[in-house]
């Protein structure tokens, strides 16, 4: 299913301007390792930086994290090890949606509106796609025109290709660097399309889903199980010829939170309209954010729903790391594929196969 | 949220009938083992038996896959290896719902008429909540009767105290059993309040949900993911009194079912009123499922998604015992707690952490 709308999404964009944005991320994004590859850092002088909230600094250190280089581990840890002491202070917000939704338009509206309020706002994005397409989100800048001219804002586009697992570990350290930095407001940014929700929904404490109003089609093409992730659904561009339409998709979505069971956090989720391009819902959506933090942090799921979450990334990391150096051993990956044969042909079951493929790590 | 409904159950039939009735299969269960390692078995005899459909035989085969003794293993992989060409050839659904909504009343009406139509009726259950409580379900036989003494039917309780992963795979070797002993419709039975759904609707053809008309509150306390797992969702007891409150539940759910992404298998979820006590829906029941047999064998999704369900029990088989092997080790058990608390205190990221854990088992 998800693979289907991926290709369906990818195909999509093929040809657009969105494509050709992509590989002049990843070549910045390479650019700026090869230029710590090249002039060398410093290491303590990021710390000090980043702690001072440095955006030069604290980029150049997200820069190592995402450099995969061995030699690069021993100042990560130093880096990481000196930001955790400041960090877990902030906000964190999910934002997903397909594209063309507006979640550009909506973060520089909604940025702008935080860095009045004497917010902090770090934008970070989780999109593995990036790794066959060289990413696609944040990546147009130009829809962010002055956040980010912003002194309070740091937007940073994805981190280059790589695993689901390994963008998300990337995200997450990167999450704690911007926190110990000083920003306050972390939105996390992904593409609706794939399993990336599911990792953006287990690093961020409010998970928005932004909609459109459509011809009556409210929810096809959403994921199974995002709708019940969402903690809001923000139905954008209800605007001008869209109003009705909007009005109509914010009962049905109603509707259809309706039909989970009560949250974790005892938060009924919210179904509200925004304009981006009218410039309304943006000060609705951060008072129901604070109306969240507020009965989160009363009833202590904030805290926690976060200790839960280093608990499931700590397992998560375990088990991929189990099952990768079990399935990437090149014995494995032959007699896995003769055994699939032999249980089609029902000369073997299942679990006498599993059984048999692991004797053979023993 | 699921061991939260668990307990929920749990306590609420605590001190009924049902637990006198689980003790007992729970013990019908040990018994049999015990009969079964005393006075001994003929291997050849169990096999020559099943695959002509002696109920005896396959009953005494599926003791012997439930007994999970070393000295049994060589008998078990005979008897599988020359049931497995026989197998495969039945139709398998499963049914789940929760306690009171009349599963067994169904499956009696329900095996009934297929009986009538000539076929050979099986009816199995994974239940792992009877590892703690000693077997919930099937246990009332008296609401099976008819079913019960009919030669054509063949009723097997829950597999005896297990993990999840163990009760499944039990079920699954018993599917091929009862198809080998020429059972060609499958009932597989779950409680739907834990995980057992999953397990249920990757083990089968096509998945029922059972549910009764409330007090309009149809879809609370309904696992979150479990309506989009049914092609079909019954509305039992939608007889005298109920039947206004069922027939709105229908538009409800038909309502539910309309939110999600089509199936892969093209199948269109429909809901349907059903009333074991006035006799009717069952036939009905019957249809729907022929037509939906009828499109997924033309369509090829019903090999398709047996093949993929194979493969789904393969992985999963290996990624759990891959876990256990690595959880279990005593030393990552006192080091895992420990690392737990280092994250809470910010003194190490779940990444490094997982990264630590992995080099003391290297």
């Amino acid at each position: 299913m998800a693979s289907k709308q991926n290709s369906k999404f990818t195909s999509a964009l093929g040809h657009s301007k969105a494509t050709v944005e992509k590989s002049h991320i990843s070549h910045a994004s390479k650019k700026r390792i090869r230029e710590i590859r090249k002039l060398g850092f410093n290491t303590d002088a990021i710390i000090t930086g980043l702690l001072k909230g440095n955006k030069t600094q604290l980029s150049k250190a997200i820069t190592l994290i995402e450099s995969n280089a061995n030699k690069h581990e021993h100042a990560v840890k130093k880096i990481i090890a000196a930001s955790l002491p400041h960090a877990n202070k902030s906000v964190r917000i999910g934002i997903t949606g397909v594209p063309g939704v507006g979640k550009s338009t909506f973060i520089e509206s909604f940025g702008n509106y935080l860095i009045q309020l004497g917010k902090k706002v770090a934008v970070l994005a989780v999109d593995p796609s990036s790794s066959i397409s060289g990413g696609s989100i944040l990546g147009d800048k130009t829809r962010m025109e002055e956040l980010v001219k912003s002194e309070a804002a740091f937007i940073r586009p994805t981190a280059s290709g790589d695993s689901l697992g390994g963008v998300a570990r990337k995200t997450r350290e990167s999450v704690i660097l911007c926190e110990a930095a000083g920003f306050d407001v972390i939105l996390i940014e992904t593409v609706g399309v794939g399993q990336s929700e599911t990792a953006v929904h287990s690093m961020t404490d409010f998970f928005l889903l932004l909609k459109l109003a459509g011809a009556g089609d409210e929810l096809q093409g959403i994921k199974r199980g995002i709708i019940e992730m969402a903690d809001a659904i923000l139905i954008n561009k209800a605007d001008g010829q869209n109003k009705k339409a909007a009005k109509q998709a914010k009962v049905e979505f109603k509707r259809a939170l309706h039909l989970y069971p009560e949250k974790r956090s005892n938060w009924i989720p919210k179904v509200k309209l925004c304009s981006a391009l009218e410039n309304w819902g943006i000060e609705q959506t951060w008072e129901m954010l604070t109306n969240y933090f507020s009965l989160t942090k009363k009833n202590n799921f904030f805290e926690e729903n976060r200790k839960q979450q280093n608990k499931y990334w700590l397992l998560q990391s375990i088990n991929e790391q189990l099952k990768s150096q079990f399935y990437n051993h090149p014995e494995i990956k032959k007699e896995l594929a003769e055994q699939l044969e032999k249980i089609h042909q029902q000369k073997t079951t299942p679990f006498e196969a599993a059984n048999y493929l692991l004797t053979l790590k023993r």
